[in-house]
């Protein structure tokens, strides 16, 4: 049976590109060495992760003693607000309101803690309220997670404009780059913030792997502790083929930048025309947002339902982000924003990469307009 | 190049068996999905993880609902005593004197928390201290941790007995059986203990998957909060390679362990004649131990240099357990048993697998006889 329905759900995770398999496969055989060990085997594991350290760091301009792996985006947002979280005495904790669960969650576990959570609200496009911000930095917070790009409407926030607003308080800034890696530049140096989430799944690279890239003046506490791997910070016997292909997925994320983001924001463009002329409201599109990605609703159309539809149509694309999936309930992204719940309760979301093509766009569009078309008669004869 | 010295050392890692690579393939391929996309990649990754699920369960015991999949035994064993530990009041917490690093720090951080450790201290034979034990309980201990197999020593603990001896006391009772799976049987339910760890890579699945199996009546914090997956207790996007390969190599290890117990166990014995027959102080051989392990020391011969001229000489051993080979420190398990720092920091292991030979025994202890005749010539020549 051939299994391949239009993939069209990048934001959710991406097909392991080959070359990244075949870098990881001598791991997954004759080198299988524990990097702790000490001989060939446990060696040539340790060089296989300083290279992919350096890869790492080089793909954010970074220094491959900040990088610290963890086995995924999660816990790396987990290990920052709970790591550095626990090292100081409890005070603010400043968060967007469009912040990823796992940036979300454990802040509120600070909160049990006796950490204040302070949520910045976001305008109808998806920015962060430059004065709600503000006043987040006056009320003293310690901490702040602002998302770099926003998983579900690729809206991009100006991380640089607020560390550098951030500066003259202490606040460790962290940033969730996990969507915006290989999709626009990312940078840990100019961005100035002290803490960066990076996952490598999202960018052709293999699940298990993500890193939080730190500044070393953070303390933090390790959220997994025992054995002293990543310089205390994080334990646990380090699987050395995901992070090797967390490495090479960054080399090519970084060197086919400029060509993929132009491939797809021309796929992506056209995509976003077509809907707009289908009537759909696309989110977003007042302010700068991935090359990839389109969010949007159309009235009287339940996203749940759409999406179902289009899966037996043969695309794949999802009704908000997959790690809420299990429960339809409205995008809080699109709450934040100031969208109505039944239209946020409606929204889909397409996102390209590197194996999309021209042709499935058209495809989809067509199977779109026809499952649309079908839905609404469906709703007529209820009616 | 031929890359192929004997590997000696499986209690540190295993070689992932072609077998389970050969299921775990797909999914680093075509089958890519996010677990909780709700499109036809995403049902398909769902369904792999649920019969994974079932094979991990199946292998010890237990039910399917009861099995937490995370990254690794490291962070299992974190997730119980923190996560346990974190939805309770702080009271006592008692640890055998022989825990892994990955049991032992995320016990002393609970201190910082108000926790009081005790440490539950062993005889000369590695075996935990039946008095200590019943003091710690009678102490008020709120949770236990003791290992099924010590992974330098390979002592197995009786640790239904002491789960009986804690029924009486309302403890949560941990075991971590990393060590044990694959090479004795596990059995959850007639252990009867209230959590329990494992890990993928000891049993010739992949490194990135281990998981905590538990009594659904154990209230547990996550330590990694987000998307909800696994019922909330481990978030994050799951390794769903990494998990098959799990699933898949539970059930070899279950369906080839008589077999392979007696094949390493016949093994074990020649070597460690040979060892005995050389000057060799062979630990724990008053007790049953794991059929694969043999840890040992040679009188006025440093571990670390044996270890490395051994290494040289084309066989993979360690001196003491690969987590804390980074610092040469003597064995702690060791110290723990009242062994003298000299002999601890001399000691070796040698641990056997699947793919160990007759022929590579002998070939190592020829090598090691060789490599001792020489480094007490050096010796001799220093002096």
């Amino acid at each position: 049976m051939v299994f391949a329905p239009a993939y069209l759900d990048y934001n959710a995770t991406t097909p392991l590109d080959p070359r990244v398999l075949e870098a990881m496969l001598p791991h997954l055989r004759e080198r299988f060495g524990n990097a702790s060990s000490r001989h060939e085997y446990g060696r040539h594991a340790r060089r296989a992760i300083d290279e992919a350290r350096q890869q790492v760091a080089a793909a954010v301009g970074a220094h491959p003693t900040e990088v610290v792996f963890t086995s995924c985006g999660s816990e790396a947002n987990n290990l920052f607000l709970k790591g550095a979280g626990g090292c100081m005495r409890a005070g603010v904790l400043a968060i967007s309101a469009i912040e990823h669960p796992c940036v979300r969650e454990p802040a509120r576990q600070l909160v049990r803690g006796g950490w204040q959570l302070r949520e910045i609200t976001v305008d109808a496009q998806g920015r962060l309220d430059g004065e709600d911000f503000a006043a987040a930095l006056v009320a003293g917070a310690k901490m702040v997670s602002v998302m770099l790009a926003n998983n579900e409407t690729g809206a991009i926030q100006d991380v640089a404009a607020l560390v550098m607003r951030a500066k003259p308080f202490r606040v460790w800034f962290h940033t969730d780059a996990v969507q915006a890696l290989g999709k626009i530049p990312v940078n840990f140096r100019s961005l100035g913030v002290s803490a960066m989430t990076l996952s490598a799944h999202k960018i052709g690279g293999p699940l298990g792997a993500g890193a939080l890239v730190i500044d070393k003046r953070v303390e933090l506490a390790p959220l997994i502790a025992g054995g002293g791997q990543e310089r205390g910070v994080r334990s646990g016997t380090e699987n050395v083929a995901a992070i090797v292909g967390f490495g090479r997925a960054c080399e090519l994320a970084v060197s086919e930048l400029r060509e993929s983001a132009r491939r797809m924001r021309r796929m992506r463009d056209r995509l976003e025309a077509g809907l707009i002329a289908s009537g759909a409201r696309v989110f977003s599109t007042g302010v700068e947002r991935l090359p990839n990605t389109v969010f949007f609703a159309l009235a009287g159309i339940d996203g749940e339902t759409l999406v179902a539809h289009l899966d037996r149509a043969g695309f794949a694309v999802a009704s908000g982000s997959a790690c809420s999936s299990a429960s339809p309930e409205p995008s809080r992204t699109l709450l934040a924003m100031g969208v109505d719940p039944v239209t946020a309760k409606g929204a889909v979301r397409v996102s390209l990469g590197r194996s999309s093509s021209d042709e499935e766009v058209e495809r989809f569009l067509d199977a779109l307009a026809e499952t649309v078309t079908r839905l609404k008669q469906m709703a007529a004869i209820a009616v």
